[in-house]
């Protein structure tokens, strides 16, 4: 059977290091079965991936941008301590897109998160979700999500 | 008694058809008695019911549009197998509206919604609520309604 | 052992009277051992603190916005017949913060909130959090907070 970290690397991924909050908080809490996930920005190896969608950014980018902070959300559950085999629903996804006052793809650009999750989860991955606009993210990045994950 | 079906045909409502999400993620989710309903945009039977507040849109349509995101709220909690007069509590909404950065009167907009759930649900629609204004929604609806529920 | 309540106190704190929501929802719901905490704007004995990030107001007085919206969310647990010293965990935080569509510094404002959390609840105020910017917040508040706390 391929594993969750398997499938992954087929999206060209590996497990990111952990990285603790910039701030005066923590990445994830427990409650009973749930794990909070802290909101994710999209991030690459160099840095905050950065833009805003109907200016800087197009859905095809936004979408990537997305893909980033879903794999920075798997991250964090996985140094909570849960592999993401042991996962048992992703319960619900936020995606916050940053994005002009007349951009309305933001469904479009969440896409790009949804898909790896359930990409790589499978089944266990289909989450609920809210998609929106907002008007600025920290450090200027594209795209936040935050999770709620049963585990 | 009155049924909540009942009450909802009261405010002109019938439930509405399953519709499934436009995007790769499911209407609601279960974790233990809390179900997590995906954002449910402002809608009617011609499609999404757009507009942004404080600029072609006022107070009275958005209460509207946002009657009509919670009435998806209301219908996807049924099409998850969940009879209204079975719903134990509204724990939570969180209502997004479409707004000019000059707008400050999300609370009036969300409580056409809020009041919808309370008139239909009674006590057990009393919920918990954020509301705030969003830089822009999927389809450019006017109001966006996502939900935890007790059932 | 010092409480909560005074640890408020040296922040220059008292906790604040029970205030109604100002529309058709409730302060708090509870299910199980999770109590949901509407979202409370920033708010002082004169009414609501307002403004907007990187237009009216700096990083400094947004934190200090956001550090009254946290006051009113402690509030809000306590008049739901919580004292602070029973909290188990503060969960979630989500901090909304009243900003244009250039500011990139919400994680620096929403730490005013946070760092008074973990002021006085210590381990047990460590919180997941999301911080964002949004169009506008009701009666023009600079920040609004919600919570999810463990009881």
């Amino acid at each position: 059977m391929t594993t969750a970290i398997e499938k992954l690397r087929q999206y060209g991924y590996e497990m990111p290091a952990f990285m603790a909050p910039v701030a005066s908080y923590v990445p994830t809490t427990r409650s009973g079965n749930q794990l909070f996930v802290s909101g994710q920005i999209s991030r690459n190896e160099a840095g905050p991936v950065t833009g805003k969608l109907g200016e800087t950014m197009n859905v095809v980018q936004g979408g990537n941008a997305a893909e980033l902070a879903a794999l920075w959300v798997l991250a964090q559950v996985f140094h909570a301590g849960v592999e993401l085999d042991a996962i048992k629903r992703v319960l619900k996804l936020t995606v916050l897109v940053n994005s002009a006052p007349e951009f309305t793809e933001h469904h479009l650009v969440a896409n790009g998160g949804s898909n790896l999750i359930v990409g790589v989860l499978g089944d266990r991955g289909k989450h609920a979700r809210a998609a929106y606009g907002v008007a600025g993210l920290p450090m200027g990045a594209a795209v936040e999500i935050e999770a709620i994950v049963e585990v």
